[in-house]
């Protein structure tokens, strides 16, 4: 199955890890579809063009003043294959648009540049992150989705409504898409700190709900791994199209988009990272708080223990077969009776005092 | 709504971070209120002016030996975007002095210098953090403020009543804001130093107080966390300043000033650090002390048992239904009674010397 | 003993490491055995021989336009040396690729370059990490393995479906050879990740895992950390290739090949730096558990004492030997019953509705 | 008052960190005293004068072949800008040299390098470290300390005791006293060194010191904590003055003394190290030891209430009134005593087995 | 004493860190004892003399192709001064190669390269790191032993054996000693290493060892800091003399000894981290165990105090004065009994089955 693979895809694409069985099922039934594809082209500055077929594309790319974006969601390889030849991709690139096993990385090739990185939505769970591919040509942007629901309206919308931008060609386009990655890291890392937020007015009301705490923080402490896994590696990414846009002379306007994005992802780090902290204290917090919980337990048993020993051990006394002062007597019940309320009185109001009841 | 918003400011004003539900409301309402300006105008080193409009901005920044600083307290969207007509501002500036979710940086634009940090105030809560952007154009300083009581009298003051700063020109006006920033977080770190210092106190007085000192260690490693985010990127901040006023031959004076900001700025790092070191100091010698407390309970506990189970043990024997030694005579209750007092008293002595009890 | 070994391979090999036992022992079996030995040529492109004599070896490395490939599978010391003269090894080479404390690195010697690296099987148990020595010279490639399953074939067939590489010579056969390795570093890793993930599962379902959990997150956590120890230097050892290619002119081809090999490496490191956080969060979290599960014994025990205390005392009181209201009495008989029951229920009704039941 | 303060000093001490009120009250009290100063002159190697009045200092600057040193003890500001004003020094100077809040650091001014460091005493508890503030002129070393006991004495007998030394300079002095307080940090390290060893002894015999270990690994910890403080900038401030002193060619002899000097503060930078890693494996530990102790108190508790019991049960048993076999008989005691005692002792005797008595 | 001391060593030997009592004891009953000399030469690569007398020193020193050793072991500051006066050392040197407080580090002077580091034996106790200092002349090596074991027969055979090392001079001796001193780590860390899988293996077989492998991990822990600290400053050595190795043409042959030191000494740092993190996991999962075994251990507490009450409470019901069924009849007895029995085993059976038991 694995041979026949490689020879109808000609044979370019070695297949890395393949104990992957995800890719290889993904794959196959990619093979079946057909993937969504969505066309733009902009002529001097606007929107001229909404769908275009692959064979026009390596003619458009030779027009002056054009820029195209093609994007495909969930494409198969011969799908991506077909763009590489029209486009003049390397066989790398292919791979690594299609692979689940890549961490984000800026990669620059003699022709285009390709930027790879991960969309996430939700908490960060498992499935909420999904691979977003861009191949920045000179006149050309194609971005490669495995999934999700990166909105891609919201990322067109912006770029026609900046003038500034859409006269900066691809590298502007690049930056709006990045953007808005970097905007979705934003909304994943706000609910995650509200989650957190929550968790920690629970280890202020905390009732009975360590193992609940343990859980939830976690689950968090995982989210944010996750998070960290995906964005850590998304500043040296930005650092790279940075350091472009400050060589390239006519690129210079670029130059404070870039540092903006910049900040941006910084700040995302910087943010998990401070929220990694907040988790590792608040179970560090919720150990103690359980541990002072056990030791108020015991203490309350050892009260309620001695309290409950006194009649125990004098009406034990008064049950002897052997004739005490007062057996079978009036007063002796008396005595039994007062002794047993005076003690036990006597023991919780000390305790009491002492604060272990 | 947010359409309509974009429309508003001219289509410049890109809104990042739309999540930021906070940024929104707090925008609209300042679309209603203007804001609190004030101006000041220094001539040759001296005070000449003390309320100039807007519109006089433009001629004062063309005029030789001028100084004018401007500042802004919670201005609209709109304010900022009129100053920044007036003065050449890029709209990443506009956009990151609204930002609340912004980290402290230096900025340098091709007319002007971008500073954005936070003041801190209390005990550094999340409401006691405010943004301060600080944009220095060459004969102009502009602050943009964000809430908060930062003490703008103090600035003025300290810079007027030093004749050497007031003839450096806006990056010595710079120096000041920034020095009263870092006073702040002084003023911060040694509360929380004090608080720090009762808790551990408390460590050592500890009476029952295990729970109280973990909530309170965890709000206090919060409070260094919060201070940690806003003083860390200070360094770059103030490192990116000194580095221009050692590079320029007419600004050399000021390099003694920057360099006594630095040391400060390291300082309130390294103060926070050591801190925060401090916390988890005394959460693990918490732990280890609720532990012992324990321990030291269960003891107890152990020993008032076995010291109880004696007369329940004795007095059941003498309450048998058989004809036991004693049976229903008087010198078998004085048995009873002197193996119950000897046995009690014997382990009492036992478990005090073994310090049990 | 040790001297005679000495003499035997010419005095070059000086044995480093006298305490390791193992490596001594194996020196001796492995004098006896004669090692597999394999041998590839290509010429043109072409494969053109499938084995050939040692004795051959120096014409081959002669020949321009040919590309020979020499594998060893657990060689003697004395294999090794014959080799050594036959293609010029510095006597280093021949030690570090025998000794089993060596780490991965990569050596440029005059004529050729020495790397050497593990190969990982199974969970990279102790006995699951074998070396792996590559010696690089102009027109051959010598492979000295020490025990292990490494898929030999599969480097074979996948450097010989891609033309490209056939054509790029020794360095491109040492890529193949060592994206395979990396290929096998992947396999267990995410073998060790479904194990991580079976332990958080059990981590969530805990009924009395407590101890299971902790000794397999340690069995886990020394995996991961054995697999640091193997993957850490090879990114360094990538690292070097990637600059050797990157420098020479007509070896170009070769750079996204090695920039992809960096990018898998760079992706094991990254994520059992993960799985290490995420066992230790593991560990944190059992621990917490395991207290909370503790409290909640102490709360179900001090519950259920105060219950049974209640019939304990009231017959005590009722089997007093003095005459108590309803002694020998049928109505004391329904006091003491009822009492015992009201108690005793109201008693089961309190707890269960705090949860302490 | 701050603002008379000001005038007084002639308007050039800014204040900084106002909120710290001791410095304020330090400064006051300072005002009436005045200051023990001392001072020494060398002459081409050799004392040549005792005593000098200040107004003599300038002078003293300009002759060659001198060497002045002027050390001033708990200084009020008006002093030390007396001197500044003598020896032409910057008032970030002046002020650095009182501030407490000031981290160690080596400052380059245009005439002068100013140096500033903490001595330490004791146990470096808070009140044992103290400023010392060393200006080194062309021809003169000012020192000025806030408080301590530096023994003044000793560095001036090392001086003069090595020719080489006394030939080299004002550097050579500065040598000197930095020499002389890193041997300080030494003999506060070895302290610290000798309780950490105390401390591990005792978690070795550990009988009930549990919280008594916590408490000091605690104050210890904090000790070394203000050790790594005062110590790691300091490394910063040798290298400094070695990097000058490799950077001038006629002060090379300095060369082997500075670099001495950077080993030793290094060593103590290690020491402090290591000691912290000790104190955190001595907090684990005896963590790990109070809970096995409680797992021991646990067993025994079990086996001695199990023990306990049975005399309780078998008693209860023959206090019953129903005619048990044996009831009212003497068999029937000799029945209940033999279970007794039986079915105690072979418990004791499975649990002693078993290890948990 | 001090200055006597001082008086008799030429006025020369500065005595830092007086603090150190044993340094100076040391030194006093050196000054009584002749230490240990042994004395190599070698002309043109054989061994030609084999004692030499401290007079004849210099002029050794001036013969060409002759490589003199001159080996002290634990000599008196005297001895190492007259050696120091014979070579030509700088005091700096003399001083350092007997204090017992220097960090390893190899410096350069005019004339020759101090070298000094630790030998480590058994399981590196304090008593077992020895200091070793190696003077490296242009014609000759000094080596200063501080006590300990150092096999130095060994280093001359390994030294003689090789012939292209004797050809290589000084430094090539330098190699051989240092070679030496890392396979003595490594020896050290493969006993430390089988001690921490010993510790493990009791971590899987535990049966009550908590506190056992609490402190068994903890001494090693402090070995493998004591390792670290001596071994990690090895690399700096060992870099600086590969760097000069490498800027030497002539010296050229000494590059692949010098960078297989290099790896060495980095894998014993490697395999030190990774132990330290192995250990770091025992005491952990150490902890963890412990933790659960308390769980277990009070789960067993519980169901067997269940199972205990229920004869306590019925035949306490039994024992009551007042005409319950049965009372004074046998069928109450039999009543009494099978209530006993049945619920008893019927707890016993439900704990057993949720493993409670
Ligand atoms: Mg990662
Ligand atoms: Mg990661
Ligand atoms: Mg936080
Ligand atoms: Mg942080
Ligand atoms: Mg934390
Ligand atoms: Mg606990
Ligand atoms: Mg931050
Ligand atoms: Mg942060
Ligand atoms: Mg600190
Ligand atoms: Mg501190
Ligand atoms: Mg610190
Ligand atoms: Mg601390
Ligand atoms: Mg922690
Ligand atoms: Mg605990
Ligand atoms: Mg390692
Ligand atoms: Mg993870
Ligand atoms: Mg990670
Ligand atoms: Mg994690
Ligand atoms: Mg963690
Ligand atoms: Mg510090
Ligand atoms: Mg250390
Ligand atoms: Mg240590
Ligand atoms: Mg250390
Ligand atoms: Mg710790
Ligand atoms: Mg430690
Ligand atoms: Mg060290
Ligand atoms: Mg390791
Ligand atoms: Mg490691
Ligand atoms: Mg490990
Ligand atoms: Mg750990
Ligand atoms: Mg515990």
């Amino acid at each position: 199955m694995h041979g026949a693979d490689r020879r109808q895809t000609g044979g370019t694409g070695r297949h890395r890890h393949q104990g992957h069985r995800q890719d290889l099922l993904q794959h196959q039934s990619r093979q079946v579809t057909t993937c969504e594809r969505r066309t733009r082209v902009w002529r001097s500055g606007t929107l001229s063009n909404e769908d275009v077929a692959l064979g026009d594309l390596p003619q458009l790319l030779d027009q002056e003043d054009t820029l195209t974006w093609v994007d495909l969601l969930d494409p198969t390889q011969d799908d991506v294959q077909d763009l590489a030849d029209a486009t003049g991709l390397d066989k790398h690139t292919v791979e690594d648009a299609l692979s689940q096993s890549e961490r984000p990385k800026a990669v620059r090739f003699h022709s285009y540049v390709f930027v790879t990185c991960f969309t996430v939505e939700g908490m960060a769970e498992d499935d909420e992150l999904h691979r977003l591919s861009i191949i920045v040509l000179p006149r050309a942007v194609v971005t490669v989705r495995l999934g999700g629901d990166f909105p891609i309206d919201t990322v067109e919308a912006t770029f026609e409504d900046d003038p500034d931008l859409v006269g900066l060609g691809p590298r502007a386009l690049l930056h709006t898409i990045l953007d808005t990655v970097v905007d979705g890291y934003f909304s994943v890392i706000t609910r995650i700190d509200e989650a957190v937020d929550d968790l920690e007015s629970s280890l202020f009301d905390q009732q009975h709900a360590g193992p609940a705490i343990a859980r939830r923080a976690f689950t968090l402490h995982k989210a944010i791994s996750r998070m960290r896994r995906v964005t850590l590696p998304m500043r040296e990414v930005v650092t790279t199209m940075l350091r472009r846009a400050a060589g390239e002379q006519d690129r210079r306007g670029l130059l404070p988009y870039y540092e903006d994005l910049y900040d941006h992802t910084m700040r995302v780090a910087e943010w998990s990272e401070s929220l990694r902290d907040t988790l590792e204290s608040v179970q560090d917090t919720n150990l103690a708080l359980g541990d002072a919980a056990l030791n108020n337990i015991m203490k309350k048993l050892t009260s309620w223990a001695a309290i409950i020993a006194v009649p125990t051990a004098i009406t034990g006394w008064y049950g002897q077969n052997v004739p005490y002062p007062g057996f079978s007597k009036e007063w002796g019940f008396w005595c039994s009776t007062l002794l047993i309320v005076c003690i036990a009185v006597g023991l919780y109001v000390i305790f009491k005092r002492r604060n272990w009841l």
